[in-house]
C-alpha cells in the first residue's frame, strides 16, 4: 500500500471528465475573436439543450454563490417580500443574501436532514399576495436532502412571484422540468454534475423573471444579467470570460449530450440508491428523511465522530470525502454521486468504508456492503443481462 | 451505469502518474540547450539511483524491443554462441533476434506458464565454455512468470559470458540487485512500472559488457550504445530525444525516489498476492507455476474462453485488461499490478470480476473475492493498525 492515488470523491469539485480537462490545454485563444464567439454560442446552445428549456441561458465567471447573488440583484428590489426555504447551510445562504440586499424574507425552515414541505410554500403564498419571490435549493448539498421543486414551482406559477431555484447540485441528479414546472430562475455551477473545475456559474431565466427585472431597483454592475443576455446573442460575454473552463465546458456538454441528461440523472440515482442500501446494510443510518442523489449523508456509528471516517479515507486510501458542514461537522460524512462517478468508484469506496468501520471497532463482515452494491448493479441491468446473473 | 470511466489496467501501458502526464505539457523546449542537458543528466542520474547500480545507464527513443535489439547488436557478433531462456512470447522474441543477427542460440525452453530452471543455465554454461551471452526475461509478461535471475546471474558471473536481462516488467516488481548478481545488461521500458507512456527504453550496462562490445562485429547505427554513452556524459542524446517523455520520466523518477524502489516492488507484490488469493478463492486457477508480481495470469472457469472475461470488463465497466497472447489467447486473462496501481483499483477489479463470473454462470458469492483482498490489506498493515482491525 505504498501507492495511493489521490481520488476526489466530493460533491463539488467532482471528478473531472478527462476530455474536458485536456481541452483546457487549448486556452491560448483570445475572447474577442470569431473562434471564441463560436465556442461561446455552442456552449450556450448545448447548455440550453441539456437543460431542456426554452428560457434564456447565461454563463457567469463566478462560483455558484455569484449566481445566487445575481438572481437576488437582478429580479428583486430592496424591501421586496419573499419566501425562503431553508433546510441547511445553503438555505441559510439565501437568508444571508436576502439580508445583504435588504429584502423582507419569510423563512420556512426545516431541521437539518429534513425538507421544507411544499404545503408550507403554498400556505405562505396564500397568506401573502405580495410575495415577489420564492427561493429554494433543489438539492441541499449540506444534508443530502432533496426538495419537491415540482410541486413548489406549480404553486408559485399561479402567483406573480418568481421561483428561484438553486439547482447547483440538483442539475444532473434529479429530473428538473424547468419550463413546465415554472422554475423561473435555475442556477447551476461548473464543478458539479458538469464534471469540470469550479469557476463558472450559470442561470436559466424565464420571461416572467425578465419582466420582474424591469422594475428591479437593486444596484448591480458585474452581475448585470440583461447586459450578459444582450452580449450572449452575439456570442460575447460582458466581461473577460474564463476561456479555459469554457473549453472544458464545451467538452462536458458534448459528453452529456452523448449519453443524455436523463441518463446522467439515472446514473447518480442508481449510485445513490446502491450507497443508501450498502450503508444501511452495514448498520449505519442515513441523515436525511428525503435523500437526494447528489450526495448521501450518513451518520457514523453511535459515539464516533464522522471526522474519523473522513480522515481515515484520506490517510488509508488518499480518497477525499466530505464531513458535515457547520454544526453538522462530526455528525455526518457524505458520499457523492453527481457527475463523473461510476460503479467502479463505488465498489472501492464501500470496500474502503468497510475496512475503516472495522478498524474503528464496528462489526463488519468484509465484502457485505460491496455485495449490496453488486446486487443493485445486477438488478439495474437490462432484463436479459440480469437474467444471466441470477 | 451510464457513466463508465475508461480505465487502463494492463501490464503496459500501465496507468499514468498524473504529475508525469502533466509534465509533458512543458515539452516546448529544445534539446540542444542547457535546460535540456540538465533534464537529461537528472533523468540518467535518478534512473541509476532507483536501479541501485554503479553501471552506466542509457536511454533510447524506442520501445523495449529496440533496447533488446541494441543489446544484441552492441555486445555480440554474428556466429556467437549464446544461451536463450524461452518461457513465453518474449522469450521467443529473443530467439527471433538471435536469428535475425546470425547468432547460434541454444534455446532452453519451458512450457508456457513455467519458468526455465537456473540449473539448466548452469548446465549449458558448463557444457560449452564458448558461450558469449545468456538471455532471459526477469519477468515473462505473457505468462505472468518470474525467472530466478539471481541464481542465473551468479552462474553467468563465473564465466566470460554476458548476462542480458529483459527486465521490462521485472523492474519495479521484483528485487533486482544488478551489480551483486552480475546482471550485465538490464533492459527497461517507460510504459511499465515507470508509469509513463510508451516510447522510451533504457539499459544498464556493466563494464564486462562494455569490454565485450569492443570486439563486436555486428552492424549498427541508430542503436550505437558507445555513442550514446559518450554523449550522455554531457547530458546529450545521440539523436533527437523524446522531450515530452523525458519530462514525464523525470517526474516519475522523482515519485519513485520519494517512495523508494523497494516500496514500489512491495506494492506490486502485495497487490499480486491479494489477486492470487482472491481469484483462487473464487475457484479459478493460476496459469503460472512461478507467478511474478508484474501481472497475474488466470485461467477462466473450465469451458469458458478468457476473451469473454476481457470483453465483459470492457463492455460492462470500460476497464481494459489483457487476454493471453498468441496460442495462450482464450486460455488466460491477465490482471496487472506494476507501477501506478493501488488497493482501490483492486477492490473494484475483483468486484467486477465477481459480477462477470456470475453473469457467465460461475457460482460466486458477491463480495467474497473483495473480502479476500480486504483481508490481505488488513494483514499487511503495520502491526498496531492491524490489531485495531482484528
Amino acid at each position: 500500500m505504498y501507492i495511493k492515488k489521490q481520488r476526489l470523491l466530493t460533491p463539488g469539485p467532482t471528478p473531472l471528465l478527462p476530455s474536458a480537462l485536456h481541452a483546457m490545454m487549448g486556452s491560448d485563444i483570445h475572447h474577442r475573436t470569431e473562434d471564441f464567439r463560436n465556442l461561446y454560442k455552442q456552449v450556450l446552445s448545448d447548455l440550453k439543450e441539456v437543460l431542456s428549456t426554452s428560457n434564456d441561458v447565461l454563463v457567469l465567471v463566478a462560483s455558484g454563490t455569484g449566481a445566487l447573488e445575481a438572481a437576488t440583484q437582478n429580479f428583486f428590489s430592496p424591501g421586496d417580500e419573499v419566501v425562503v426555504c431553508s433546510a441547511g447551510k445553503f438555505g441559510e445562504r439565501w437568508v444571508e443574501l436576502m439580508k445583504a440586499w435588504g429584502m423582507k424574507a419569510t423563512v420556512l425552515s426545516a431541521p437539518y436532514g429534513d425538507a421544507v414541505q411544499p404545503e408550507k410554500v403554498e400556505q405562505a403564498l396564500a397568506q401573502n399576495p405580495n410575495i415577489k419571490g420564492v427561493f429554494v435549493q433543489a438539492s441541499e448539498t449540506s444534508t443530502g436532502t432533496q426538495h419537491d421543486v415540482k410541486r413548489m414551482g406549480l404553486a408559485v406559477k399561479k402567483t406573480d412571484a418568481v421561483f428561484v431555484v438553486d439547482a447547483i447540485t440538483g442539475i444532473g441528479t434529479m429530473p428538473l422540468n424547468i419550463d413546465a414546472w415554472g422554475l423561473d430562475v435555475v442556477i447551476g455551477g461548473s464543478q458539479k454534475a458538469f464534471m469540470i473545475p469550479p469557476g463558472l456559474a450559470f442561470l436559466a431565466v424565464s420571461s416572467k423573471a425578465w419582466n420582474m427585472a424591469e422594475s428591479s431597483k437593486t444596484s448591480r454592475y458585474y452581475f448585470d444579467l440583461k447586459r450578459e443576455k444582450k452580449n450572449a446573442v452575439n456570442g460575447e460575454s460582458a466581461w473577460t470570460p474564463n476561456t479555459a473552463l469554457l473549453l472544458a465546458f464545451a467538452e462536458s456538454l458534448k459528453f452529456i449530450k452523448s449519453i443524455g441528461m436523463d441518463k446522467l440523472v439515472e446514473n447518480a440515482q442508481l449510485l445513490a440508491r446502491a450507497t443508501r442500501e450498502a450503508v444501511t446494510g452495514l448498520g449505519l443510518q442515513l441523515f436525511s428523511s428525503a435523500p437526494g442523489s447528489s450526495v448521501t449523508a450518513v451518520r457514523p456509528p453511535a459515539g464516533m465522530d464522522s471526522g474519523v471516517i473522513v480522515k481515515e479515507f484520506r490517510s488509508r486510501f488518499n480518497a477525499i470525502i466530505t464531513n458535515g458542514q457547520g454544526s453538522m461537522k462530526g455528525q455526518i460524512f457524505r458520499l457523492a454521486h453527481l457527475g463523473y462517478f461510476d460503479f467502479h468508484d463505488l465498489f472501492a469506496i464501500i470496500a474502503e468504508l468497510e475496512i475503516i468501520l472495522a478498524a474503528q471497532g464496528h462489526s463488519v463482515r468484509f465484502g457485505s456492503g460491496v455485495a449490496t452494491v453488486q446486487n443493485v448493479y445486477a438488478d439495474a441491468l437490462p432484463k436479459e443481462a440480469a437474467l444471466a446473473l441470477s
